[in-house]
């Protein structure tokens, strides 16, 4: 027995041992074998980097239009005859901060015949802190130059007699995505070989379907191109070329070569999201429903009377419109009712951060901005300014605010943006409009109204009210507005204001006098934080004329 | 005497009344003329008209890339091969709603293998309302696209073997001003006599020089023509060509066809104003002054005990940064100190409204979003994602949030949009990331971040926080910002997070329980106003698809 079992155990021992052996050693080499598998077959992704560093790019070729191109040496000769009319209008090397001299010194000149007077912009800053002022500016200004240039506003020109068809305009992939690139053509004479070749930087180049006689090499790079002997059969292989955007970002443009022998092309593809709407639940069709369309919204700072004097004047013809009122009284009472809000902010925050703060609250498709001294009257139909803005493209429309006089003034102002080199652009401001609206004959185009309007929510919440603007301000709205805003006024639906007539044998009362304190306050501490210097540092100004 | 007195009376009316009636007569005259010529030399205006109505325009021709171009008679017979893994890529005609279906049911499956899936929007509305809710949200949709389109995102193709040369890009004149057009040439066979023409719709054509040898044909108005026996001569007249915008639009382009005899260009020129920039003040030289740079900003709600634990936290390392805090507590609390700015909202108006107020309030460069209950440790180095700002063209760097238990999130997701018909887009959010930062290893480009980051004060106001999002949201930020903001997100700046971890023994305090009553209710009122109503309705999505 004891044999046996040595005998068993030795034997188990020796095939044991090996198969052991074996056995361990093909456990390890199948778990190695699993592991390696599953590494490889796991998921992976190659992230590549990218380089969103903040450095010069190509200079954009933009001051073709300040001067004359020079001649070329065929055309050196020829000879030509300026026409002063037109060549005046073209804009010159960097702005110049001046208004119109002269003119009638009489009583109501200045009433009749408005002069434009300029304004420096600088003058905000100390002698001693305007240099400082001037790099940091520049610095700041590079910075935003480099976010907000993109390769599609790069000049390109389309050169004669190329035997290219191609697209130049129009072309958009979503981010990291694929197209079809549309247009792409050869229609060269008759030749052995047809090569074109494409070069692209921030995707690659490929085709959906292979066209029989056609070569394609570098299908799937930046850099393509593809060959025949048969001219039809390149031509329809044109037509699958695709683009894939490989670098990611999220609103950019490819410029792409296109080329054969002796000619080229480039167009561009522009790499962006679609833009997503923002769009307004209505209310039911019908009427114009007023409370589901405008919020109303105003600023208040220590005259709870005339802000009641408004509340109750709404409330006569609009019962249900919500009011949101952003409040920065020193001590703050409560101000309540159905459809009122009511938002409490530090001490003397400011004039334009209370607006910023109003309107940022609104859930409906359209605000109407008042102040807290206007009064609703039988004439403020806000059906009239809701059907303006239903039925055109117009962004936002004033009204027009009548005084205790009987005066009613529409503010109506345009405003243009004269560029300059590093002193800064030139802002220039004229009362008036620019036309008339095509079936609203009350109405006109302009860029800028007086303080009652009605605007598109998602738009003036784009704009913004910038919280820098601490006491008096109006136009700089405009102004952050320009490019964004289309603006309209009509002098058909008015408001009344409040009297702000100073009678001499009525004495200020408390609040009023606070309030004129803090309305019409000495200079701030933070010169960037003052109007002028906000215009000089935010929006690089170096002058402003109106008139 | 009476005799004289008669005589000269008689002499008096003899002459006088020829006199009188000749003085009279040249006083009307005088009168007449003067008025005339006052009233031609009073600064008139002829105000046109501007049509502005919202009409269907152009339809774009943007669906080029979903099929393949459909063969002409030459190219019919040119057999081809699709190559399936490019030509999946390309868009669908419309999204489809799906997830991946299938995959393991086992335990763990979703956290290491996270399915994707699809959720309609559509379902946030009753079906008897779904109807009408497509009709507003098309409608209203319309106008959006009305308002938003362009001739310059009109496909354009150059056709072959043109003998014009002109750009095709890069062009833009501010609204109602005039610029020179660059590269413009023909470069035809030898002719007898050369023309060629242009035509504009939103401005005029002119010259600012005129060439001698070539006649100029209706300049100043929409249709030029320019005509000359010598080539040369008409190319350096083709160098003074100018374009004036004359209908204003603060935003569009203008399409210019360029013509000669049997050949045909089209153009755009932008008319826009210039992007104004929008610059801060960083205060002085030197390191990174994170009180002059940056404003954090919070939304609080019945947790002072949270919201304190923050504050204090922060001051110990950063005692003079701008705290901004929008509180819609039920009653609330004073929250004071240096530097703290508390803003009281309506009770229970929302997550959202809260954090749009709290960000149109900042003045600084840079706001950095924080949850009331974060606390700020010695690894919250907001210099580090100050640098990253400074230094790449990123709009918002998000961080990294540390649970109690030590896992720390970033909640990194990339969004991408696919765009579909009628019944609206496809949004597809994925975890992950885009690429890696170049210089910075710890940080990536992605499209969704945590609630912990620090943005570009300008570029996260533009985009704003939607007030009608009440409750739970997150994402649909980010979703707005889609195209807008460049994101990226690092995850060695750490900020803890104040334990949520219910533990059973520990009864809920009254205020976690109003608190937990508002963050997770029941479905609101207004369907539009919820996460899935308001992706439906606002963005036009049909469907969500996650993983």
């Amino acid at each position: 027995m004891a044999d046996r079992r040595r005998l068993l155990s030795e034997w188990i021992q020796a095939v044991g041992m090996r198969s052991l052996r074996k056995t361990v050693l093909l456990a390890i080499v199948a778990s190695v074998v699993l592991v390696v598998a599953l590494l490889h077959s796991w998921p992976t992704r190659a992230y590549t980097t990218v380089d969103v560093w903040q450095r010069p790019g190509p200079a954009v070729e933009r001051h073709l239009e300040e001067r004359f191109p020079e001649p070329d040496h065929r055309s050196a000769n020829i000879p030509y005859r300026v026409k002063e009319s037109i060549a005046g209008l073209l804009a010159r090397n960097g702005c110049v901060c001046e208004g119109e001299s002269g003119g009638m010194n009489l009583p109501f000149a200045q009433l009749l015949f408005p002069r434009v007077s300029a304004h420096p912009m600088h003058t905000a800053f100390e002698a001693s802190e305007l240099e400082e002022m001037k790099k940091r500016r520049a610095k700041e200004y590079q910075g935003f130059q480099m976010r907000s240039q993109t390769p599609a506003d790069m000049l390109i020109v389309a050169e004669a007699n190329n035997p290219l068809q191609y697209p130049t305009q129009g072309m958009e992939v979503r981010p990291l995505k694929t197209i079809l690139i549309p247009g792409l053509a050869v229609q060269d004479h008759p030749k052995e070989l047809y090569t074109v070749n494409f070069t692209s930087t921030l995707g690659t180049l490929n085709v959906a379907a292979e066209v029989e006689g056609v070569k394609v090499k570098g299908d799937g790079e930046m850099h393509m191109t593809l060959t025949s002997s048969l001219l039809s059969n390149l031509n329809r292989q044109l037509q699958f070329v695709t683009y894939t955007n490989t670098l990611f970002h999220p609103s950019t443009a490819d410029t792409v070569q296109f080329e054969t022998e002796g000619h080229q092309a480039m167009f561009t593809i522009k790499v962006r999201h679609g833009v997503t709407p923002k769009l307004y639940n209505t209310g039911p069709k019908g009427e114009y429903n007023i409370s589901a369309l405008v919020t109303i919204a105003t600023k208040t700072f220590m005259r709870y009377d005339k802000l009641q004097g408004l509340i109750d004047s709404v409330r006569k013809y609009y019962s249900t419109v919500t009011i949101v009122i952003a409040d920065d009284s020193e001590n703050p009472k409560t101000v309540s009712g159905p459809y009122i809000e009511h938002y409490i902010m530090p001490f003397g925050k400011g004039w334009f951060a209370g607006r910023n703060l109003a309107v940022s609250q609104v859930t409906t498709k359209y605000v109407l901005w008042v102040d807290d001294d206007f009064i609703f009257t039988a004439n403020t139909k806000l059906e009239k300014l809701v059907d303006v803005l239903e039925r055109t493209t117009l962004d936002l429309v004033g009204g027009a605010v009548r005084e205790a006089t009987g005066y009613t003034a529409t503010y109506r102002q345009t405003i243009s943006i004269e560029p300059g080199e590093e002193e800064g652009d030139c802002l220039h401001m004229r009362r008036g409009f620019h036309h008339i609206i095509q079936g609203f004959p009350n109405c006109v185009v302009t860029d800028g109204v007086i303080n009652f309007f009605l605007a598109r929510t998602d738009k003036i919440q784009q704009v913004g009210f910038d919280p820098r603007l601490a006491r008096v301000a109006h136009l700089e709205f405009f102004i952050d507005g320009l490019g964004s805003l289309h603006v309209g006024s009509c002098d058909d639906v008015i408001v009344n204001h409040a009297t702000k007539i100073k009678l001499p044998w009525v004495s200020q009362s408390e609040s009023d006098k606070t309030y004129a304190k803090f309305r019409y306050p000495p200079a701030s501490s933070d010169a960037t934080h003052t109007k002028n210097g906000l215009l000089y540092f935010k929006n690089r100004f170096q002058c402003l004329t109106h008139n």
